[in-house]
C-alpha cells in the first residue's frame, strides 16, 4: 500500500466516524434525548470536522502551494511551520 | 402536527442534510477530489454542524434553563437576549 | 473588600493584561518583527479575549438570568451547567 | 512612502485602534456597566483581532513562505487562493 493509499484510508476512516457521530445525533433527536445529550454530540462532530480540516489544510499547505519536484527548496521551512502551527490554532476548535 | 413535532422534523431535516454533506466529503475523498474542492466541502458541513448548534442552544436558553409554568417571569427577557446573541456570534460561525 | 469588588479588580487585572499584550503588538509592528513572532502574539490576546468573554458570559448565564433573591430556584442547576460547559466548548478558543 | 512603509502604518493603525477598544473594556469595567454592553465590547475586541490576524496571515502565505524573487513561479496561484479563501474563513470569526 503506498504511502498516498495510506493517507487515503485514514482520511475515510475519519469521516466515516463523522457519519456515524451525525447518525447518533440523527437517532438523538428521534429518541426526544435531552438538550444537554444533543449539545454534547453535536460538540463532538464539531470537533472531528475541525479535526479533519486541520489535516487537510496542513497537508495541502505542505504538498500543494509549491510541487517540491519542480520546485526543490523553494517553500520556507520556517515559515511552513508557523502557518501550520497557527492554522491548528484557529481550526482545530 | 404539535410545535414540539414540527420543532423535531425542523431538526431531523438539519441532520439528514449534514449527513448528506459528510457523504459527499467522503466520494470526494474515494474520488480523489482536488485540496481545494474538499476543504470547501468540510467548510460546508463545519457551518451547517454550527448552525444547528445555534437552533439547540439557542432552544435551550429559552426553553430549558427555566420552567416557565412554574416560575413565569423568572429569566430575565434582555439578559436572554443578550446571551442569545452572543452565543450566536460564536457558534453560527 | 467585597465579593463583588474582588470580581471587578481580577477582571481589570485580565483587561489591563490583554492591554499589555496588544502594546507588545504594536512595538513588534514598529521594530518590523517577523510575521511568525506577530502572529503568535496576535493568538495570545485571541485567547485571552476569549478567556475574558468566557469569564463574561459565565457570570451573566449565573447572576443575570434569573434574579436569584425574587426566583429562588427558578434556574435549572443542570440546565446551567450544561450551557456553561458549552459555552466554555466554543469561547474559549 | 514606499508599499511596505505604507503597510505597516495600515498595521499600527488597526492595532492602535483595537488598543482603544480594550481601554473602552476597562472603563466599562471601571463604571461597572451591565454585562450586556461588556459582553458586546469584548466581542468588538474579538473582530477586530481576528481581522487583524486574517490580514498578516494573509500576507504570510502570499509573501513569507516562498522567496519570489528566488523562486518565481514556485507558489501555485490556485491552491494559495484556496488557503487564503479557507483562512478567513476560521480566522475572520
Amino acid at each position: 500500500m503506498s504511502h498516498a493509499d495510506r493517507e487515503k484510508e485514514k482520511m475515510l476512516a475519519r469521516v466515516r466516524r463523522i457519519r456515524g457521530q451525525v447518525e447518533a445525533i440523527e437517532r438523538a433527536f428521534e429518541a426526544e434525548a435531552e438538550s444537554e445529550k444533543i449539545m454534547h454530540l453535536i460538540a463532538g462532530v464539531r470537533g472531528s470536522v475541525s479535526g479533519l480540516m486541520g489535516e487537510v489544510v496542513e497537508h495541502h499547505i505542505r504538498y500543494h502551494l509549491v510541487d517540491g519536484e519542480k520546485f526543490p527548496g523553494a517553500l520556507d521551512a520556517d515559515a511552513q511551520e508557523a502557518l501550520v502551527e497557527i492554522i491548528h490554532t484557529y481550526v482545530k476548535k
